[in-house]
């Protein structure tokens, strides 16, 4: 399967919390990374999810903030992933930057131009990049 | 009510199931075709939502993925439209894309440009797509 | 913190819902305008959220729909505001609009120009940011 999804990131199902209508799914995805998505109950029997399936997290690039001097602890969204970016690439409206996150590790953020001029985001300026879980879709092979 | 969003899909209320903040809600738009809504259970009680009634599913079009060779059972969007490619029109960042989904149904898509390439993506092809059940609004008349 | 969020409206905590995986967080950014935001039950904790507490709605311009004719009532996006759109930013794919909300409220979204001919939106008109509970993120200072 491939997708649209400019962001797949491989990994490795840690835990599982489930509720009566969603599921909270840590998978790490790098040592020490882990990154939250919430899916459905019902997904998380129809993929078998359970610690230590290999899975994979889609992000596309629009649902992606991208944010400076951030203080994790002080944001809802429960992926904070730090970085540097290493490409912006300007639109007349959205620009496409990409952000370096170590290990490997590359991301993909769809922002408006406006946000990259506020922000001043440009190749080399650290930037971390903010995920809701419930942004997150979780595929298996 | 009109809305911004380009895909507005017509169906009746099959199931619902309650959660103690969500519920998912499937919507049959097409005989055979159902697709799962996540909204709060107080939009469930407001918008007087239960089975057999009319709705329409508001799906904005920067949040479809689109996927090729897709296995509907190995990913954790609760919703995947399988159709054909009708129309691409490419933008420096973003293009958008016209599905067919058959029966008379269409869905539009927006996504990077850097994407349908990589895809392969043009009139023609075959697609599927992505939809998570928290990405779809729910209207009545 | 600075994000790439077009919109990040400072409120007060009014009320916090809690579910098994998901709260649901009443913010009032105005006299008698309040919106919700569904974030994990683990962030509640982690930002120590509670009635009182200051906190900032930051909501990317691309999950805002805009609607016309809207009646709050037949929707379950549990955020509805009503505005005049001041100014319309064109590109190929998507249009960059911003919405007047009075009392210094402004907000941005990204929608595609085909939703905006479509809905004839140009300044002066009237127009609803419909936003998704679940779209929103809270920050704290």
């Amino acid at each position: 399967m491939r997708t649209s999804a400019r962001n797949a990131l491989p990994g490795i199902v840690k835990a599982i919390n489930q509720g009566p209508i969603s599921a909270e799914v840590d998978l790490e995805i790098a040592p020490g990374m882990t990154i939250c998505a919430i899916v459905t109950k019902r997904s998380v029997a129809a993929l078998d999810l359970k610690p230590g399936r290999k899975a994979t997290a889609l992000i596309k690039s629009n649902f992606v903030l991208l944010a400076r001097d951030v203080d994790a602890g002080k944001v809802s969204a429960r992926n904070c992933l730090a970085g540097v970016v290493t490409n912006v690439m300007d639109g007349p409206i959205n620009s496409e930057l990409t952000l370096d996150l170590g290990g490997g590790l590359e991301l993909t953020a769809v922002i408006t131009g406006g946000s990259v001029q506020a922000l001043g985001l440009k190749p080399g300026e650290r930037a971390s990049a903010l995920i809701k879980a419930s942004h997150i879709i979780l595929a298996v092979d």
